[in-house]
């Protein structure tokens, strides 16, 4: 597909945005380590990681962009056409959820200091189904046959549901012992959490939609794009919170 | 517009100044973190975070201005015309106000460290009034067409006014508990503020009243360096003297 100059200028400047909110998300993060207790820390530090990590990635998609998208045009006032020799690699979105969904919910499970019984149990379900969901969901993204999508799109689903309703359902079971500010955040970034992450299913299913061509990929590109901060950034700024009120609760 | 090489120079060492400028006001306010009271942290943590923001910002902007203008001049001593292929992207400056301008309103109510419920209602004025303002600019920003710049331009200065009258009539009313030596640099950063703050719609309407041209263009990045560093650097460091002298006063 051809991308037109505002096109391609907001991807540009969209994943430059990502680039910027999940660096210094990270940066922030580390710089506030010490306002929380230590038993929290462990949280922060691993929401630090998750940002450093999309940060990472979204510094290799900004390039592979920039390198994949081309015009002759004075000024870079023309159109905007592949060029040769050079991809847009999606595969980094993969890998980076690969390392960094797993993680996520980690954070979570590690802010909430629950009893280690109940942490390590939910950790033994969490993490290896997001880890499944990603891979499952690979093999769909990279084919060219609508069947292969579907196929495996649906197998990654069923991961994602039993994600879902591990957090929904059996993790609320064990919030009671939280003070009641601190539910009203978990409560807070468990919908935050369900809005940005179904983006990536439904990114995935626009291809079997028929919704096609550079209008939808600048789109898809742009879902992705606020999704990312909003899944890692703003989720880790939640979890930020959280642990300085458990901090206060616990002093 | 090409630019003379006197003209690119300028322009190249601005922004250079910048860099320089905002990357080590965000080392300096994390070295000295510790010279302040814990509860004044917050407020130099962010102070960092918005200078390193910018510094990132800068980093690409320069970047953007050595692909975009270019010369076949040996030594460089000719006229610098625009790139095939490469656009100078102003669209950085937009994405980092995006996150810097909440960001230094923040930074402002964290330092008086205020009555809790006083600060949340403040930020829940000026934060999405910043949001607002800086969203609202960008359609006419990067609108050929004037009557779309001026639309955009007078439903973006809407928040804006508001947040001036937070700023210099709300505000107001909570500081008689600040010392008043913290009162009077208090007023000095709402000048600086409003000073810096007002270079960005001047710069905005100049297309509108009919200046452009080269000069025109070295004026007005001229403008946007010497106002992001009153309003990002010296204002944190204007908010690190606050930090300090509350920290005595508390003691
Ligand atoms: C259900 C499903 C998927 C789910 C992906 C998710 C939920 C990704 C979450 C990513 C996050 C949270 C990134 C962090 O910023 C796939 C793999 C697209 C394949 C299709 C089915
Ligand atoms: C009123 C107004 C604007 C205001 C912009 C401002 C006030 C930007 C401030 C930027 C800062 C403080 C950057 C930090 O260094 C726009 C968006 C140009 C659009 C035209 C109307």
């Amino acid at each position: 597909e051809d991308l037109t100059q505002s096109q391609f200028d907001t991807v540009y400047n969209l994943l430059s945005l990502v680039i910027a909110s999940q660096l210094f998300t990270a940066v922030f993060l580390v710089l506030v380590l010490p306002r929380v207790l230590p038993r929290y820390r462990q949280a922060l530090v691993i929401a630090a990681v998750v940002c450093g990590i999309a940060a990472y990635h979204y510094f290799r998609i900004f390039d592979s962009f920039k390198d994949a998208f081309v015009t002759d045009a004075v000024g870079g006032r023309g159109t905007y056409t592949q060029a040769e020799g050079a991809s847009f690699n999606e595969g980094y979105r993969y890998v980076d959820w690969l390392l960094t969904v797993p993680l996520l919910l980690v954070e979570l499970i590690a802010v909430l200091a629950l009893a280690r019984k109940v942490q390590t149990s939910l950790l033994w379900k969490l993490v290896p189904a997001a880890t499944l969901m990603i891979l499952l969901g690979y093999p769909g993204e990279i084919s060219t046959s609508d069947n292969v999508r579907v196929l495996w799109g649906v197998l990654s689903t069923i991961p994602f549901i039993f994600i879902l309703y591990v957090l929904f359902v059996e993790l609320t079971k064990s919030l009671d012992r939280q003070p009641a500010q601190v539910r009203t955040l978990i409560s807070r970034l468990r919908i935050l959490l369900l809005a940005s992450w179904l983006v990536y299913p439904i990114a995935y299913a626009l291809p079997l939609l028929g919704i096609s061509g550079a209008d939808a990929w600048v789109l898809k590109q742009g879902g992705y794009s606020i999704a990312d901060i909003a899944a890692k950034a703003v989720y880790a700024l939640i979890i930020y919170r959280i642990a300085r009120l458990k901090s206060y609760a616990d002093d």
